[in-house]
């Protein structure tokens, strides 16, 4: 009898910090995993390379993969496999990028918005699963959603819905391209990063400060919710803050499209309680009693690799809700 | 041969400030219509008698009509006709509608939110055909909101998804049961009278004065929208504000839900360019270019009847996607 051999998929989570590949199974486990910074491979040519490399290696180990799956932080068109463009990533604009891979390693390949990606991991393997109506936010360089509606992905008219990092939070907030007073503007990991600095600037920040060796340009929202996690007053002020602005534009989509359920994954929801006891406070705060007791906000369950599982579904057949 | 008669439907536009029933055929066109003053007919016994005697004037006249649509302002479950709460309608709580119009009536009848309503018109008659991806607005003594994604209305986990009026534009804004900052405070009848009557105080609005004749009780919007096409510099400087406030909640809608089109509809909507030229500017200034090039925003095609064709539409069976 010969020896099924389970399917896997090779995931690429294209973030604006760093680039994730994995190799995940069927099941949504990662059986190999590597990445590298996005800066590194910021050419095409070298991005193509590093994706080449990862999957010579994975396969020598565990066989070839099904497919490949991209997530990317920007602008899609899912059906052609095609980037408009990456908000975080210079030099990645109307790129064929399904076509290109397919070409060069001979096997299907899919590349969807990183948020739309991730959604697909958690509703075959995590905290999507058993519902129908969710919203999925990713906090990082960027904050992405995606929307799961009447249990199927939702794209809107043009495969760009589920954008929650330009819901307006305040009409008269800082413009950029997309508008002004975007969410993302004052919860992507910049702005944390910023505040946290402006802490440590005015001496209200010594736990932060020993976390990073006195190097303020070692601070990350990880470090700040270790040092919001051991009492650091600005550090928790600074997550209260988050969690309000949050809770703002997850109110305004409570409102809009009525979920069950919201799941937030990416780097700062991996902070736990420091985050999620805030946000859903405030959230309950900004919703009428009717809609407040009819949502949870939960952490994306696939955790850290949320990301990466969920690139790697989107090439294993029957696993995702298109 | 026997004359073949047309089906009807008997519309009840339930709002804030009025109460319109009209009778409406399977073309949506309004056969008979008549209104009265909502604090007239507050109770649920005066409500039910005035749709009674309508129904009675008006099938006398045109025959018996196949069944009663209602819309109201609030938060229903559609499936059971049952009005959870009407936001500007006091005493409507936990109202079984649509199974007291069938037992009083003898005929089949249903309730939805006043927006869902609309455009349930809209989809079958008016702006809404040959469109997938709809957000449909009125605009009135409330700001209500309606979705229509992948061809069909979408109600969300519990029936009440739409919500746009609620959707915050400032975090920092007022505080209501709703949360902070909704549209509604900003854009709702009230807030608008409100400010049209800050102008007249200030001595700021002559031509409004003079159309009011002197009467600041007398100031609708539609009063105000006559001044500013005359040229009343505060009364433009109002739609201004209120094309703004509608932009930015649009916008985040926009980027949630990428409608192919926005119908505006309810009596604010009635003011045309006065309204709607300034609103498609801040539209596309509070939109990336690849989102504004996507999105048209339109008035209610059915205009001041829409609300009354929409209700009438819930009865008009094979005319509207659920």
């Amino acid at each position: 009898m010969k020896k099924k051999i389970r399917p896997t998929a090779l995931g690429v989570d294209f973030g604006g910090t760093s680039v994730k590949v994995g190799l995940v199974d069927a099941a949504g486990r990662v059986l190999r995993k590597t990445q590298v910074a996005t800066s590194a491979v910021a050419s095409r040519s070298a991005w193509l390379d590093f994706v080449g490399s990862c999957l010579e290696q994975f396969a020598s180990a565990c066989g070839s993969p099904a497919g490949i799956g991209v997530g990317v932080p920007g602008f899609v068109d899912f059906e052609r496999g095609f980037i408009y463009n990456l908000t975080n990533v210079p030099g990645w604009k109307s790129v064929p990028l399904a076509g290109l891979l397919r070409k060069r390693f001979g096997m299907p390949a899919f590349v969807d918005n990183d948020v739309n990606a991730m959604s697909r991991g958690e509703c075959a393997f995590g905290a999507g699963r058993r519902h129908r109506h969710a919203l999925f936010v990713t906090l990082g360089t960027g904050v992405g959603g995606a929307l799961m509606l009447n249990g199927k992905i939702y794209r809107g008219a043009y495969s760009m819905a589920g954008e929650i990092g330009h819901l307006s939070i305040n009409r008269f907030g800082p413009r950029n391209a997309e508008g002004r007073g975007g969410l993302e503007t004052y919860v992507g990991n910049t702005a944390i990063v910023a505040l946290a600095r402006r802490a440590l600037r005015k001496h209200r920040a010594p736990v932060l400060h020993g976390l990073a060796g006195g190097d303020a340009s070692k601070i990350t929202p990880k470090l700040l919710a270790a040092a919001a996690a051991r009492g650091e007053q600005s550090a928790l002020e600074i997550f209260e803050n988050i969690a309000d602005c949050l809770a703002t534009a997850f109110a305004s989509a409570v409102y809009l499209i009525q979920p069950e359920i919201i799941v937030v994954g990416g780097g700062v929801a991996q902070c736990g309680g420091i985050l999620f006891a805030p946000l859903r406070r405030k959230l309950k705060e900004r919703l009428h009693p009717s809609f407040a007791a009819r949502v949870r906000i939960v952490p994306a369950l696939l955790g850290a690799d949320a990301g990466l599982i969920g690139c790697a579904t989107l090439a294993l057949p029957g696993n995702c809700p298109a």
